[in-house]
C-alpha cells in the first residue's frame, strides 16, 4: 500500500487570505490526489513576538488599504463571495478550540468553511456562541457537546502546543502550507505547493 | 487614432521581487499590446513613514528566511537566474536617479533589468561605479555623461517627487503596478494586472 500524499494547510480564522485558501484547498487537493491536514493556529502569539499586538493591515493602513480591494477582486476572479467585516481581525479562539480539539473529524473542514464564511461573507461575530452553534449544526448531531468540550483545558493546552509548533517551524503568516520540509506562504501559492506534491 | 494602454511599473533596486517583475514585464505586456510606463522610486522613506529603517525582511527573519527560499523557487520557475546576494538590501540610490532621470529613454529599462541581474544574479554592488559603467555601457555610447548628470540637483530633485508621488498613491512595497485607478502589489498579481488592462 502507498500513502496518500499529503499537504499541511496551517490556517488562523481571522486571517483574510486564509478564507480563499480554506474554501479552495479540498476540491484542488483532491484533483491532485493529495490529503489535506488541516492545522488551525492562533496568529496573536506569533505576532506578539515581532512586537504586534494587532493585525499588520490595522498597524500598517496603506498596506490594509490594499488588502481590502485585493480580496475583493481576488474573491471575485476565484467565485468566491466576499464581503468586508465590519470589524477586523474577529475573535477565532472559541472556533479554533473546536477546529484542534476535532482535527481528525470528517466533519470538521466543512465547520471550517462554515466559519470563514461566516467571518468574510456574511459578516457575523464568529466568536459569538449562536454563530459558532449554526456552524456546527451542519456538522454533528450535539454541537452543545463540541463546545462544552472545546472548553477544557486540555483543548486549551492542544491550541497552545499548536501554535507552539507553527513557530517552530517558522510559520510567520496565513495561510501557509507544508509539503514536507518546503514551507508555502500565502492563497497564491496554493497552486504551487499542491505541484510540488505531485511532482508536476 | 487609438492610445496603446498602459501600465505603471513601480519598482525600487533593492526589492528582491521587484527583480522577477522586472525581468518578465516586457514580454507579457508586449504580448497584451500594452505599453509599460517604468517608474523607479525608493522605498527606503516610505518604510521610515511606519518606522522600519531596514528591509522588514531583515527586520522580521522569519519572513526574511522564508522569502530569501521562495525567491530561488520563483525564479526558477520562472526561468530567472538567481543567487541571493551577500548584501541586502544593497544601495540603488545611484541607479534609481539614472532610471528616473532618463524615464522616457528607450534604454532606461535594457539598463534597468542589467542593475536587477548585477544584484540578484551576480552578486555586484550596484552602487558602485564600476557596475553602474557596465550596466550603461550596453545602453549609451557615452556613459560618464548619464552618470554625472544623473548627479545634479535637479536629478536628485527627480527622483525625491518621484517617491512622494509613490507615496501619495498608497504604493507601500514593490514591485507595485497600476492600471488606471487599480493598484496591484507584488510579483504575484502582474498577470492580473496586465489582464485587467487587456479587459480579459
Amino acid at each position: 500500500m502507498t500513502q496518500m500524499p499529503r499537504i499541511e494547510f496551517w490556517f488562523e480564522f481571522a486571517s483574510t487570505y486564509s478564507y480563499p485558501a480554506a474554501m479552495r484547498i479540498e476540491s484542488l487537493a483532491e484533483a491532485h490526489g493529495i490529503r489535506v491536514d488541516w492545522r488551525v493556529f492562533l496568529l496573536g502569539p506569533i505576532f506578539k513576538d515581532v512586537g504586534w499586538n494587532d493585525s499588520p493591515f490595522n498597524l500598517y493602513p496603506a498596506k490594509g488599504r490594499y488588502m481590502w480591494r485585493d480580496m475583493e477582486r481576488e474573491c471575485k476572479a476565484l467565485g468566491i463571495p466576499f464581503g468586508r467585516p465590519s470589524a477586523f481581525p474577529r475573535n477565532g479562539l472559541p472556533a479554533s478550540r473546536i477546529a484542534c480539539r476535532n482535527s481528525d473529524e470528517p466533519w470538521m473542514p466543512k465547520f471550517v468553511k462554515s466559519v470563514y464564511t461566516a467571518n468574510f461573507a456574511r459578516d457575523l461575530d464568529i466568536a459569538a456562541t449562536e454563530t459558532i452553534e449554526e456552524c456546527l449544526a451542519g456538522c454533528v448531531d450535539d454541537p452543545e457537546k463540541i463546545i462544552l468540550d472545546a472548553q477544557s483545558s486540555r483543548s486549551k493546552q492542544a491550541l497552545r502546543v499548536r501554535t507552539e509548533e507553527a513557530r517552530d517551524r517558522g510559520v510567520f503568516g496565513a495561510p501557509t502550507f507544508f509539503v514536507g520540509g518546503e514551507m508555502y506562504w500565502g492563497n497564491d501559492r496554493l497552486e504551487m505547493a499542491l505541484s510540488s506534491v505531485a511532482g508536476d
